[in-house]
């Protein structure tokens, strides 16, 4: 089988990229392109039969990711499904099944039957998962069986930490923070417990076979992802993201779709840069990013802290967003915590397209102006990321408010400045 | 009396910029200088005698202003004192009571007797207010009392629409969204009507005597204040401006201190251009923003689209940041809208201070990278922004784990990436 990549280096638009052409408004033969070159990809495993692709990188509408999944302890199959539908319905373009425990296949069955969104898992996971928490039952062999069945299961993406190398290890301990990727750390302490190289790395060439063979997007993870602001582009970031780069090229010698996986936390001024050096140094692949939080003191609010630093990513030029909910750093998320996360990042790709001129972006907003120009509420709700929340705080204040409802409580009818400008244009 | 911008051009320290200065970890001098040049003001009416001085400038560390106040219908002097608390316990550096309607003076008093915080006003409500809706009852002289009795009463800014002028009428006519400040829509109304010119600019000059007698600091407002993106950075706009600089010379040369006031709805692309504008059009004067707002169509949200903007506007130069709330757009803020807007401005004005490299600025977020390095809850609560709701999250998480509690439920114990960095740091 062919992957969506080798389609495009042909020269072929397949019906998947057709599909998500129709998603952008613009051609296949835009989509196609951008994969040819490898700046943009297109998860699609054939195995994954519910799957309506979508495609992600710089020339497209910015894209979010949400991460659901059960911890040890918290959730069930029932909760994280329904935090997968709430996550389509409240307009996730990607999911994640960040899942540990027992039983993560029949979960990822029961998640991927239901699910119309690229579907991305952390394979490291399951293997250690497997291994019970004992090191020397991680093996390379073992991560090639998880991410085989993960592969034939229909898993569109992955998120493989194979740029972490022995040599960071030492660099990551010097931090204020250290690892703060679950990967990431699973394999720093088995490449110190055993003073052996990355398993991942060590088996590139059999995992790009099974990618290219189910065509899986490779996800490369940033185990070294910074976990505090003081920690944000140092050398063990950086370190790892030259061998992401390398990887990429791998990949693509392999027929095999690959995006890079970056921070984490940034201080806001170093954003753009984090921006133009992945752009460089992994030759264009799309950026994934995890927020970045923009200040460590908000947990509970990190949804905001990281949605600030989202549409800095994005406007300077990531392609994906996975969201951070207000649970980070605290709990597993909730269902709610799901839907907050989701709106937020919304919020941060849509400001950013904006920003960066997508043709059409501002459309939306202009639509919205006119509604408010013309104080219709109902067409204003029906506009709104969430208008249901919208509705419900305008109802709350006018049920103070007397007469008709061409206002809101905010300034009342008399010094409605929407009104007033309405006035003044009749009269001219 | 003198102002602290004359002590400041004379060279004199005052004990206001002494106790300002001491919060900023800055010497007095550096205070009674930024004062001198105009780039900093330290709103300090003397009749306000609870007042805790505080000074807003790019050289200090960047300021939250809470909008509260009543309008017509909704709300009480109870509720709205209620509101006040709860600012300054979450942290706001600046209030403003925008109440309109009847006793305003009763309203102002009680919140002025418990307001340790710089408190401003927009005395154009009260004169609307005043004139029970009838344009022919609103005039110069009953505006110019409004100030008088509101300076004597101890209001230490306040913000006057003297920059829009009856020519920039019809460009924000033109505009798809016209004009969305309060003031400005009354004043343009008032021209309008009229054909005269705008009644706070014309009779300038006695509104300076009376703000030099009372150091009362000028806010110069932007009644034309883009209110969607589509207005953004237009002629309406930036023609406003240039007024408004030329009113910060008329505040210097008459003694009084003069911040200004600015957007509102603004792609995220163009707040770095419209920072610098203003520095330069308007001397230098500190910039005190309403978020901006990054997209229109996250009603119910605004105070996370408009935190994103804050963050880049105070990043590129802005000194006050106004909060927005979750019900801009919709209905008047409840006391939690209030402790939501706060705490969304507090990570927008603290994320910005990190990445302009303000001294010290980090020292927070690093000391919550210690406290989660050693994974010491307690100390991650207290260090917080808002501790208890992360803890409430925490621990609603934590129910659900067994166990000791050295983890959260979000990874859970075995794939914690702290405990495994504190393993690997330990071997080295």
């Amino acid at each position: 089988m062919k992957t969506q990549y080798c389609h495009a280096i042909e020269g072929t638009v397949t019906p998947a990229m057709k599909s998500a052409s129709a998603r952008e408004s613009v051609s296949a033969e835009t989509v196609m392109s951008a994969l040819a070159t490898g700046e943009a990809v297109l998860p699609c495993n054939p195995a994954h039969v519910r799957l309506e692709p979508v495609v992600a990188g710089r020339l497209f509408r910015t894209k979010v990711n949400a991460n659901i999944g059960r911890s040890a302890y918290c959730s069930s199959t029932g909760e994280e499904l329904l935090k997968l539908l709430t996550a389509v319905s409240a307009g996730a373009d990607f999911v994640m099944d960040l899942s540990v425990g027992s039983d993560l296949g029949d979960i990822r069955r029961s998640l991927l039957a239901e699910c119309p969104l690229p579907f991305g898992t952390v394979p490291i996971y399951e293997a250690w998962s497997r291994a019970g928490g004992s090191m020397a039952s991680l093996t390379a062999t073992g991560l090639i069986d998880v991410i085989r069945e993960q592969a034939e299961q229909g898993v569109d993406f992955m998120t493989l930490h194979a740029g972490l190398l022995k040599k960071h290890v030492p660099m990551a301990i010097r931090r204020r923070l250290g690892i703060v990727s679950r990967g990431g750390a699973i394999l720093a302490e088995w490449m110190s417990t055993y003073d052996r190289e990355n398993p991942l790395y060590e088996t590139w060439d059999s995992i790009m076979a099974i990618c290219a063979e189910h065509d899986v997007t490779v996800s490369l993870g940033d185990g070294l992802r910074p976990g505090c602001l003081a920690d944000a582009s140092d050398e063990a970031q950086f370190a790892e993201l030259d061998v992401l780069g390398e990887l990429v090229l791998r990949c693509r010698e392999a027929g095999v779709q690959a995006m890079v996986e970056g921070p984490g936390h940034v201080p806001f001024g170093q954003i753009a840069m984090n921006m133009e050096r992945e752009r460089e140094v992994c030759h264009g692949a799309p950026f994934y990013v995890l927020g970045p939080v923009v200040t460590d003191v908000a947990p509970g609010y990190d949804h905001i802290t990281s949605a600030i630093g989202a549409t800095a990513a994005a406007f300077h030029g990531a392609s994906l967003l996975c969201y951070v909910t207000p649970s980070e750093h605290l709990a597993l998320p909730t269902e709610d915590d799901v839907r907050q996360g989701i709106v937020a990042y919304r919020i941060a790709a849509h400001a950013a397209d904006v920003a960066r001129g997508l043709p059409g972006a501002r459309d939306w907003d202009d639509r919205m102006a006119d509604a408010r120009r013309s104080l219709d509420w109902q067409k204003q709700f029906s506009l709104a990321i969430d208008g249901q929340t919208a509705r419900a705080r305008y109802e709350r204040g006018r049920s103070q408010e007397p007469g008709d409802s061409d206002h809101c409580s905010m300034c009342g009818r008399d010094f409605c400045a929407v009104r007033t400008s309405g006035r003044l244009r009749e009269k001219q």
